[in-house]
């Protein structure tokens, strides 16, 4: 095994899914979150995944293991709070080797890894969704971390059985995100511009690649609330993202959220997708 | 049966996706192309996708039966040779109820068809690659299309076993083309900008959205001097596509066409993609 000791700190959706991965490949994992709340939400859906596993659920650092070789920080996407939490890990555990990670979609490792003292043994390493089946894990170093490190994770991750990507350069949104975020601008684009409406683009997604979902499905699995914040992020490098906001708050507005409330493009848990006579 | 009569003009490589997809729904359907060699290309490949079928191959005009109830055109993708064929047939075939359709991935109804006296039977009619699974067809009528048009092709669509998806206005490359399109974009971007070569973006395709096939397999089947030119077309619009256009004449000029030529992103007929080995 790459690692022995391996900590996520954040228990939150990608905390989930990252323990989970990690704990049905048999290999001992502890997660680390403040609220004894969120820990329990883990717990069952990492059962659920995985049945019977040896996560270690902590909400108290001081029963953390002494000495992790690999950290994965999942907080919340925020550079500050990021930046607060892999300052108070490089502090606090008395490892000079240890590999620390920052689970992040969007924040470059340059930037997240400014202030490190351990800025070499820091690398992003992003996950997209492995319990529902997405298997890629990019892994974006800075020019100054170690180079035996994209290797290390390399074979970490197709030790729990997903599939590396290492990236060459610096890069926000990663590849997958980057195209995803294409497909999703055109697919508002053209319900804008009155083409087609939601579903008949659904249609066209899923009759041509054979995929289960198209990219409204895939917009209420994310959440219309978090595609309004990420609209609004990127509105604010391309003007041409405008209309999306308003797009994306009508439904907001109304509650709206996609599978999370229920109701979103589709209603749910039975959306018209998944029923037989969707393509036709 | 919606339509008894069936003629399609061009022997091409979407005229033979269209007929080998009507054969193999035991509708009879005529082929009528200039070409004897390019009827004899048609010939074997609907003979291997469908079998024995009841297809009849012609090369002359005075052999087609005289009465069409439906007539797709699929000559290539050109305004004025498209106008001069659609001419031709509402001269030449004596039936003022029949539906005329061209086969168009780029050219908007209303233009096609400006000049025609049968314009309210006039609809675009777009299949993508039905015998390669891609089982979406686009029906784009123009405003003065006959509104039975849309209905009557739906149905016909169902009955050679495909998804009919009607747009609500004449846009340029209906829906799927143009989410392609933004796929294809943003994944050349990122190869240009050195954040990931072509193959590991494919990874990131397949490895998460499990399709057998990423964005740059897709540009090879494709063919490289294609999408060359459909990439110096847009790049009119949006110079943005600029750097697009050096990229694919790097290929094109050493001859690497994609799957056709047996290079491009890579070699044929046993691509990297295919092998157990890629997503590792």
């Amino acid at each position: 095994m790459t690692f022995n000791n391996i900590l996520i700190i954040g228990a939150g959706t990608m905390g989930i899914q990252i323990a989970g991965q990690i704990a049905r490949h048999g290999i001992h994992v502890e997660v680390y979150d403040t609220s004894k709340e969120q820990l329990r939400i883990a717990r069952k859906a990492i059962e659920q995944y995985c049945g019977r596993n040896s996560v270690r659920y902590c909400d108290d650092t001081q029963a953390l293991s002494k000495n992790p070789d690999l950290i994965i920080e999942s907080v919340t996407e925020n550079m500050k709070i990021k930046q607060a939490v892999l300052a108070w890990i490089e502090d606090y555990f008395d490892n000079e080797r240890m590999v620390i990670c920052s689970n992040t979609s969007d924040l470059l490792p340059s930037k997240l890894s400014r202030k490190m003292r351990l800025r070499h043994r820091f690398c992003a390493y992003h996950f997209h969704a492995p319990m529902n089946g997405a298997n890629i894990v990019d892994i974006m170093p800075h020019k100054q971390t170690d180079h035996e490190i994209p290797l290390l994770l390399s074979d970490f991750t197709r030790e729990i059985g997903l599939i590396p990507l290492v990236l060459r350069k610096e890069h926000s949104a990663y590849v997958y995100n980057n195209i995803l975020n294409a497909i999703m601008d055109k697919s508002v684009e053209l319900v804008i511009r009155g083409v087609a409406d939601a579903e008949d683009i659904d249609r066209a997604w899923m009759g041509n690649t054979g995929m289960q979902i198209g990219p409204f499905g895939m917009l209420d699995a994310i959440g219309l609330d978090t595609a309004l914040e990420v609209t609004k992020v990127r509105a604010r490098k391309n003007p041409l993202r405008l209309p999306g906001i308003i797009f994306f708050q009508q439904y907001v507005k109304q509650g709206r959220l996609g599978v999370k409330s229920g109701q979103g493009f589709y209603t749910y848990p039975d959306p018209e997708y998944n029923k037989d006579d969707f393509l036709r």
